[in-house]
């Protein structure tokens, strides 16, 4: 932390910040300039949060040096974190496709979807039985039901299950049937869901809230990891800009800087984070030419009877066309599509 | 709703958007342009929400005509709402003054500022007993211990007793403290709390997420009013944008924008809508010169020892000088800042 | 400047850095945190700039700690810049309004536009006579003969003139016509036009791109000061978020932003800042009570016949409550709204 | 065009909306709903530019159904638009490569560079004799003798010159040296420029401006192609946003929305999207995965030494490896790096 003091300061008021520091454990180095003095000081980063040095009398800005999160930053950690789930490995070589329904809206199109997405090459399949909409007059998902339905699916595919959860009072309720639970881009900063979900001890898939940096976003997971689960995806789906061609401006830069930031693997949702099935296609390959390790996208049988989104699902034939060429994007930048027959 | 068939719809694909609609209920009306057919659909704009004419073949665009909130709407109710609380109204010719400290830190904290608020011409005290922070290692809150020094200064003072809940489970407990349950601008689309916030039938004051539009602001407040709750007051805390200098930009439009748009009161946090507390007299000017219903600051007697966000915190003596320009302001646009002295 | 380097930085590296900077006639402070070095750095500001600091091995961030602005900063000049124009000062205790129509149409509709704002108290004229327009379809602006009917206004009513210049090969033409050279917020980063005008010796209003940030705004305000031209009145005029219903978001936060790092005068446009008539009055208002030393307001005799920007234009009669309002607002904040007789 | 009446607008509106748009000579529809009247109007796109229906009473909304673009836009010329330089086409299965440094600072640093990137598989150079600076203080570019050594460069290696031009004044001579004159982001809509720029006859690389939308953008490449330049070639270079770890959000997005929208060709500048030279690799590799036709980017023999935008050049070893990369991935979705002997 580096504290830059007013050009008007006076010796009294440096003194003053000094002592604070110094009383609270911290070393502090000082340098006079010409017209400002500055205070460096060295201690434990997460411990500088809670003292308020920016408004003590002279003082005109507060600078941190290192990065607030720390469980999650590369600089803690230095491998990259794998994710074992079943036979698969999150984080690794293989580029995972998890696919499905933005909500599961009945046990036939469920099926139907995950018996597509299965034979098109995917790992994971998605679904939602819990909704979050923006309206309230918009479709809730089927909750349990819909769960039931994804273990069903689960079954008969393989297929291993990624699933949102929004209510903390649900968590060991969606956790029973979810290999990876999903906590959506509106919840990013529900803390309270955050830790319930993190001691469900499953691996939690965490979205970037579309209005969130990606250092908040990394203080998200760093909630959730100092409940002891270090089994932490994010997923870049899109933040909001001035651009209205599409319903959010999908952050590709996202992956590379996750990747030098943190150790923790990174997936794309190029569905939500366009809004439009035409896009998917380009920004699923831009995604793993990038270097992301996954990709969430949205399959439904039947687009235009949807119930949520119809709009940015697309058709299984569709699908698997952007497997078959996501596939060769990701050759040729070294990686595998995991499932991917198409990949032989 | 509208519906812009693409220049190379086929006969049959608009037919088969009338013949959905049709079905659905909705009445419609076709007209062919040079290069587009326009289909008009009539009929109840929340059902409408739930078909997925976007994706149908030939379809170009949909466009709604209706606001997608329907209980919040001006249109829906031509009278402002007027919010009893104790003896105080909120919504009429009053501009209240809603302070305190960012987070209860101590009982003496707590009660030193109650006191200094109240003097200085405060109807309400606002104060945090669970933080909703960025970083898991910042202050968290003094939770229930925090409620109990709210009633106590409530008793001492007669103050009114704004509090935030973030956590479904616990609005029992925070709305037996709260005479308003606040719901913070991260939880504005966490929907399992604004439900059961809003059973709790105390009113809400609904702060505006960073990154949410106006619409979803309001759509936030439909899924309270939908559970029978109409006491809804909004409050607008500052958007994210690429602007640097400002913590948040507070955006002002919003108080004249929602004042069309709906009949609920709007109030403003320039406290954290700015991140600077020498920002925050000017903007609480220019807040109720622009029509709002209140305004939330967050005060704090030594704000250099504050646990959270002391560098937006006025010290008592700002504040009373903030509420005698504030009154002068309230005058000038037919207002009354109530409770303050100065107004006389 | 502050740099600092990796946690990996070996000492050769920093050894590097120090050499550089001291060869360059910087004098330098190394302090050695736990995991980082600090290099503080002495000099002159300007100069920063032209080094390369930031890309030399081992180097992790450089954190510059003056503002890069210098003749356009409070700090370079404490007292507020007055600016004199005929009988009129901007900066000083006055509220200005610049009224008039967006765009010059023809000799009626400016000459009856001028006297409807000179009778309800504006000081100058604003009009436009060459136009930059998104689209090139639309009117582009009557060129010179719109000059003359802005000077037979000025003749008439005593208005002074404000109009834009958008091509630095027509400075010398619009200048001499204009009282204030208006650089419109798509030019503000034009540098060839700012120094052309510049050089023109007239007073510069120059907006703030609805993309830029307040910094840059004042580094624009630097290149027409360090041609000489001293006299640089600042306008908001709206910046580009994710919100829609407003066509900008108007940042009043500027406002008291500007007050603090600049002496230079600052004025609000709330017509191009949000887009739509009904917001001006209540946008105008918070506008004085966050502290504008004046106001750009469109004023049409009948903006469903403008040529441009109706949505957003007065009608006279609006613009009469408008002024009695604002200098309502105006005497409450200390301030008097020049030449309106409503000031009383 | 489609006119949405106000839930209150009187018969007699009606008929005055109806009047001023069968007066001006389009053909209208008439629908009436149940809280709403629906006017659909039929006639020239660009000139519906010109009315202000949208503030004529009882109108409460004006929706646009064509893009307001024409020249510019797929609906009107169905083929990719390819455009021809020397024996290099533009806009077909060849990925360009334009490749230098951010400024011309010296000969030897001009020709180091072109020989550099020339042998790494660049087809065109690019540098700035003529830099547009936000700092006045800053490195402004060696004018007319940069241009020469460009042309030397040229000579010496075969490399096509793209060189940008930034004052209407300075075009004759611009274009006497470049064989693609670059229009920068903040002079996207410097429209005396643009006209100037199109009439040298030369093919224009448009950059988007950091804060322009993509119809805006299509909206600049109109104004040059209404002057009869058709040989339009845009430019991502990244948009603002509130992340701040990249200096700019490069928008990917853009390009797939691009290539449906308009028969335009479309390159990606990550160096000035990202603002670091670690993001510009995996950068380039997404952009050709979505679609691009091209790249630049900043390569720098000292990068350290760089006068201009240092941390986000690459050195020629990195570039070469760039080259390679992003020929892999070009290959993959069926597009070749033109020039790139690492291709075979």
């Amino acid at each position: 932390m580096i504290i830059i003091m007013g050009g008007k300061a006076s010796m009294k008021e440096i003194k003053a910040v000094q002592s604070k520091l110094v009383q609270e454990g911290f070393t502090v180095h000082i340098s006079k300039g010409v017209t400002r003095t500055i205070i460096g000081v060295i201690g434990d980063r997460t411990r500088a949060f809670t003292l308020s040095i920016d408004v003590m009398p002279g003082v005109e800005k507060v600078i941190p040096i290192l990065n607030p999160f720390k469980l999650a930053s590369r600089e803690f950690k230095q491998d990259s974190t794998l994710i074992e789930i079943g036979d698969q490995v999150i984080g690794g070589k293989d580029v995972h496709l998890i696919a499905g329904p933005c909500a599961v809206e009945s046990r036939t199109q469920l099926l139907e979807c995950a018996f597509a997405v299965k034979e098109a090459g995917a790992t994971f399949l998605r679904g939602g039985a819990f909704k979050p909409r923006t309206s309230p007059y918009s479709f809730q998902g089927l909750a349990e039901v819909g769960l039931e339905y994804m273990a069903e699916a689960k079954e008969k595919t393989g297929l291993l299950i990624v699933t949102e959860v929004m209510d903390p009072r649900l968590v060991p309720l969606v956790a029973r049937y979810a290999d990876i639970l999903q906590l959506g881009a509106r919840n990013m900063q529900n803390f309270p869901l955050l830790r319930e979900a993190a001691k469900a001890g499953k691996p939690i898939l965490l979205k970037r809230g579309s209005g969130a940096t990606i250092e908040e976003w990394l203080m998200a997971a760093e909630y959730v990891m100092l409940e002891g689960n270090h089994q932490v995806i994010l997923c870049e789906r899109g933040i909001r800009t001035f651009e209205i061609q599409t319903r959010n401006t999908l952050d590709l830069n996202a992956v590379p800087v996750i990747k030098r930031l943190s150790h923790l693997p990174v997936m794309v949702d190029p569905s939500h984070g366009t809004g439009n099935w035409w896009l998917v296609s380009p920004m699923s390959r831009a995604a793993v030419a990038a270097g992301a390790d996954g990709l969430l996208i949205e399959v439904h049988p039947s687009p235009g009877d949807a119930l949520s989104d119809g709009q940015q699902s697309l058709k299984p034939e569709n699908f698997q066309d952007l497997v078959r060429e996501v596939s060769q994007v990701a050759r040729a930048v070294g990686r595998v599509v995991n499932g991917a027959r198409v990949g032989g």
